[in-house]
């Protein structure tokens, strides 16, 4: 993520009006199958890649983990994060993940939640996280989904009276930089296919343990705008493991 | 495959002028991609569901595969691969592939090429497919992709020129039948989300090898359509191994 967009005053302020931000984890449509992801985290070394507020990085250390290390690229959102872990024992790196640097097998567990579209070298990073983890380690991520970063902008396709008609796709197999809007801001994310990620995972020495897209659950469906997360995928939930 | 679409006569004619038919596996465009997929044939049991013309079949008899059983609802192109296999061996049997019964461990490697779209229930058929199958056989296959299926008509969204403007997504948590328009003739589909796919194999008691949307190949893009293959996925390529 090295376009640091989260320290911009206007978009940090926007964002953190987001039900994310204000509520964490149960804020999230995601989280309720995300949860279901997370590993047996007791004696664990955890690694959080873009960790945001650190809701993920408390959420390891309450479930038991020995060690946490948070890192995101922008210094008022690891402000907030340390501000909301005192006494945790949880630990905060300002970095971009891509320049990152631990030894061999550092961490059994690495995390991350919508912050791999972030990042321009997908392969390098996988190589990376790939040693940086045990074997039998686990990777578990969360992604903004291909259906809904190929277009570019981000939205609906809409009649002239404004009413969603679909969602679009386009340049598909075209992978790379998207000029994105996000809370009003353009925001810079990468496209890449699903081929990318989950053969890419394959061939970077992990073994796919599940991949779910998302969909938000029952009580949030009257909540604006919910229910049209159900005509198209947004999010790509993906746990997977070190190979031996 | 309930619905015989194939043995409909204009459907049918229309199919068989396609370059997959005349040519086989080097008219598909997908074949370049599918055919890394293809396991070590050699003396092994083979089932192809779905076979059409048999040109699968006929590829893993080519390779040393001990035994090969096509199956296909329609008459008509189970026909034509009889013609085209005299003296190899394949055995063909007519049947929705949803109906089939074999004993336990059966085959050694189970393939289909672009049929598993057009059956109701992807659960109980991939339940059948694991009993079938030895520890650590194959299933190799190919599907149109959930962002080719979810819409429902399969076409572009276009301007009033006639122009492509993009490829809609729209009801993708829907899961379903679709009317889709297949060689300008109406033709009942499944879709399915890439979840339902991927984690239903992974639930199923398979492990993911490899997942691959195919882009057309380099030579074929100049052909007429070819280079707009390129704004979307269309197919998705996914080679499984039943755990032990």
């Amino acid at each position: 993520m090295k376009e640091n967009k989260y320290d911009e005053e206007i978009f940090f302020e926007k964002y953190s009006q987001m039900d994310r931000s204000k509520k964490g984890l149960s804020g999230a449509g995601e989280w309720r199958q995300f949860q279901k992801f997370m590993p047996d985290f007791r004696g664990k070394r955890v690694l959080d890649l873009g960790c945001g507020y650190g809701w993920h990085c408390r959420y390891a250390a309450e479930n038991g983990a020995a060690s946490v290390l948070g890192t995101d690229i922008s210094q008022k959102m690891l402000r907030r994060a340390e501000e909301m872990s005192v006494g945790t024992g949880i630990r905060y790196r300002r970095k971009a993940m891509e320049d990152l640097e631990f030894p061999d097998e550092s961490f059994d567990i690495v995390l991350s939640s919508l912050a791999f579209h972030y990042v321009r070298d997908f392969f390098r990073l996988l190589e990376k996280i790939n040693s940086w983890l045990v074997p039998e380690g686990k990777l578990v991520f969360s992604v903004e989904h291909p259906v809904f970063t190929a277009y570019g902008n981000q939205d609906w396709y809409r009649d002239e009276q404004g009413n969603i008609l679909h969602f679009p796709v386009d340049r598909y197999f075209f992978e790379g930089k998207r000029d994105a809007v996000f809370l009003g801001e353009k925001v810079i994310k990468y496209h890449r296919t699903l081929t990318t990620y989950l053969n890419g995972l394959l061939q970077s020495g992990f073994s796919l343990e599940q991949v779910v897209e998302p969909q938000p659950p029952e009580e949030m469906l009257d909540l604006p705008g919910m229910e049209d997360e159900l005509r198209r995928p947004m999010m790509l939930l993906i746990s997977a493991v070190k190979r031996k």
